[in-house]
């Protein structure tokens, strides 16, 4: 029964007779002893006797287990669908979850570097093996699980404790495992006929979204989006659709000039969608901000008031809940009051501060939220969930709809033997759509809402506490006063060299260049990363963020120190 | 020892004071035996003897092995960063995968059905253990396994051999293991900071497609977007800034009316994208097309001539490159000639035909195709890689950044230390942008450009298969002459009593429910699934296509012989 055993490996007829024979077992180990090789043939001797030793049969279902296999003469076409494919597939995917389960340990391991950088123009060159360039002929998976290994090897670990570089930090494991069942079921959110259960909890998850915002009865309607950027587009067109239907028909000229307002301090998303869906950003009007960043309400009015005196039509406002450096919340009742006298839309840019509504503690920030006409939320950034996950939420029901369907009969038949107001496909600008909902449902099972609320909770705390330690520090200068309102903690570190410098052209100058020297250098060692921008009329400074729920006080302290450690001497 | 070893559970001390130890093994096996349970408990003193007996030591680095574990008193809060979380972070994702490859294994089963089809109401009412609804508490992950098996149990196998129904099918093994890389790294495509390899391997893989198109040294631009819609979307946006680069700060009240023509058989996203980006779906015009499908050239033309004369500027022609319905390809080379003539920019949507690029057999035709201003095309689609994977490529560099760039300094830095070139953000209408590239370049790795080429001719081989089988077949008619130009299939099943009836309103308003009622028993007896619409005065057909690699004839023949059997008494 020998040659029938190792059929499963697609063509070889007797592992002793293929030329690599000697390297089983030998995956990426180049320089195999006498010893390794003499106990490789014993045991293909021993697995040849035990014909499929790797297949238990517990309950009537095939289990696979990992067994050594050379990946070295196994090639793409030898995976399943091909005939006998079934044994290197699966030994192939197991091969990839080692290697995946080895680099997940090792991101929680604070002794491992958060990265190993190097120049676009250095791996480009290619590192000892690892060529980007792509052929005409294929790969063994032997090259292809080295180039998994690689891949990772030489890229930036988003979940270690110490990758504090952006919003989106962490890596959650039920979020993760959601995510590998996402992939596996390899399905498109467009119709309720292929994606049943995920058009369901898409559905369920923004039912609850809004009854946390406060419309009555989680009434409304919603969908996932590929991105902040995009959720905040969404609001822009279907305030527009809401006020001037006839734009969708005949184009921006069947409108009056139309303005928008956002504050200095929010996303460039805002200013893209007035680009690209033909307002033009000149007719997106900035607000002015106090010193921490938020709308000054008044000034919103006087904006307003200024519009129409030109004729204009103030028709939209974005009040941003959590700034993207700052972590600023814009006093949303307030603006309220506003749009509704004046007639406008009000938009909440939640991507950021929005996971602050699932804590009970926090959730004032976005006071007034449930005014809104539509908010957008990431659960991506500071709820854990792994990228991407962002949602926009609109009040009124019918408008997503009425904005973006086009009814087309190849993909939304009307007769459909199930309920077809279940498929989603004409709500949204896209036509396939990923699958973006279950991985951030499994989580909210997993966890609970008071999980959520216990994750932001600690990362506000772990911010203050960053706050507390740097506020009165020698050397720590902080951008604005008063504890932060979200976990941005924005602040120059000041070298010796410049502290007796008086404030002016000099001391600022050299001060701009203080926190690229030092990112420049954290990114070099690997021990850490953290951002910095300029803001307006301030020099570079560190915007720390917190949203890892891998962080401790201790990581703190770390960066505290490594930023002293790498700045001391510049 | 013995409580150490299980403190590595989390916090209990020893498992058999947990309530639940009898269940250990027990996972999802609700009746165990009195033996079962005597094997547990021996099975577990087994384990406190050797002490972590699922962490091999090979080479320095543990290897977990999958060992029962019981998960019913196990929470996320016991996974990693969790102290002592490794070893049941490791034992879920292992459970994880045996649920995922044991899905894989049934997928390309064909004695497992499609899809177990059930109902709105009935998923949301819950199915035996299975509630979709979110609650404030954690659930065990017994119970989140449990919610992982039951989400693929009531899903659609879209990679199932006999899965007809969408322009993406098929499960690819390479491609899948390259998401689930993905997901772990858990990273952001905007700067080359945070994803350094990923943004190499996009850049290599847009050269290596703008190659293949046949732009002189592959030069020009490109990017990932989410899906064909927004690719589209994009090159609306692009020739806008082209001829009227003042629309990005004045809006759309700067540039004459604009007039954009794309043909009657093309993608609704053509449409969506000239109600969204302010041009006005009236100002999109619809192109006449043979009975094939594909647009004839005098027709644009003349609506060109006849928009000019009315005083608008035409401004953007789409070709498409494989209807959704017909698969039909637009003759690109006259309509590039016409572009040319008239000075307007050449979209090619080749979302779903441009893997046909990558076939020496099938490429040209696209012939004309290097004409194009811009490319949609969607490796998800044709080329078999898993959802979402799209790309937008532009000829003419510097347009893409030019329309979209709002140079947010808070995220692009110019004074980092390396060549910021690399970072896409400023690119993209998205802020945040999924990776979607790995997956793409580790299967072109692994298959080169001949396994894609093989791939995409065989599909072709199945489809002419097919029309040869039915062309002539009693009971099958076809929505048109000759054979197919891309995999795609139309044609109408006529039951027999619907054969002698003469052609006329009766005959149509039967023949309409027909494909409906077909395809509804298909899913519920869950034996395959192929799609159906109408299509201007045509009632509802079936239209077949074919992306997915596990198809063979049998399954074909399976299908013909499916809806024979289930139409036959309509």
């Amino acid at each position: 029964n020998l040659p029938q055993t190792f059929n499963s490996y697609g063509k070889y007829n007797h592992p002793l007779d293929s030329p690599s024979s000697r390297k089983r077992l030998g995956f990426l180990q180049k320089n195999n002893s006498l010893e390794e090789r003499s106990r490789i043939v014993s045991s293909l001797k021993e697995r040849t006797a035990k014909t499929l030793l790797s297949c238990d049969n517990i309950g009537g279902d095939a289990r696979f287990r990992r067994t050594e296999t050379d990946f070295s003469n196994l090639f793409a076409r030898d995976l399943l669908p091909a005939k006998n494919g079934e044994e290197p597939t699966m030994q192939f995917l197991l091969e990839i979850v080692e290697i995946l389960t080895s680099y997940i340990r090792k991101t929680f391991d604070r002794s491992t570097k958060v990265l190993d950088f190097h120049h676009p123009h250095q791996l480009l060159e290619g590192m000892e093996g690892f060529n980007l360039e792509l052929s005409d002929q294929p790969e063994s998976l032997e090259q292809i699980l080295v180039d998994c290994r690689d891949t990772l090897k030489y890229g930036v670990r988003t979940g270690h404790p110490r990758f504090f570089n952006q919003l989106s930090t962490g890596l959650d494991i039920v979020g993760l495992a959601g995510e590998w069942l996402t992939s596996t079921a390899n399905t498109n959110m467009f119709t309720y006929e292929i994606a049943p259960v995920f058009v369901l909890m898409e559905q369920l998850t923004l039912k609850k979204m809004r009854e946390i915002i406060g419309w009555p009865n989680g009434e409304g309607d919603g969908i996932f989006s590929p991105g902040g950027a995009i959720s905040n587009m969404y609001s822009v067109m279907i305030a527009r659709y809401k006020f001037f239907p006839e734009v969708k028909t005949k184009g921006m000229a069947a409108a009056p000039r139309l303005i928008l307002f956002t504050s200095e301090h929010s996303h460039y998303s805002i200013k893209k969608a007035s680009a690209a869906l033909g307002f033009g950003t000149e007719n997106l009007i900035l607000l002015n901000t106090d010193e921490r960043g938020r709308v000054i309400p008044a000034d919103l009015e006087a904006k307003v008031i200024a519009a129409k005196q030109k004729g204009y039509v103030p028709m939209y406002v974005n009040a941003t809940a959590g700034t993207t450096v700052y972590g600023a919340f814009d006093p949303i009742n307030e603006i309220a009051d506003i749009c509704e006298k004046y007639n406008m839309w009000l938009h909440v840019d939640g991507a950021w501060g929005g996971g602050l509504l699932m804590s009970r503690k926090h959730r004032y920030k976005l006071n007034g939220v449930q005014r809104a006409n539509s908010v957008t939320w990431n659960p991506h950034k500071m709820m854990g969930v792994p990228l991407q996950c962002s949602a926009i939420l609109v009040r009124e029901r019918g408008l997503l709809q009425g904005c973006n369907s086009m009814c087309a009969g190849y993909l939304f038949q009307p007769d459909k033997q199930y309920d077809v107001t279940y498929d989603t496909g004409d709500k949204a600008i896209q036509c396939g759509r990923h699958v973006d909902i279950f991985k951030f449902w499994l989580m909210w099972k997993a966890k609970g809402t008071v999980g959520f609320e216990q994750h932001i909770d600690n990362c506000l705390d772990l911010s203050a506490y960053l706050y507390n330690k740097i506020k009165n520090r020698e050397g720590f200068e902080m951008v604005f006063n008063e504890e932060p309102q979200h976990t941005n903690v924005c602040f120059w570190y000041i070298p010796p060299s410049l502290r007796s410098l008086p404030d002016g052209r000099e001391r600022r100058e050299r001060l701009h260049k203080v926190a690229p020297k030092i990112k420049a250098m954290m990114m070099e060692s690997g021990t850490t990363m953290v951002g910095y921008q300029p803001q307006g009329d301030k020099v570079n400074f560190f915007r720390m963020v917190i949203s890892n729920p891998a962080a401790t006080r201790s990581d703190i302290d770390f960066l505290i120190e490594e930023i002293e450690r790498l700045g001391h001497d510049l």
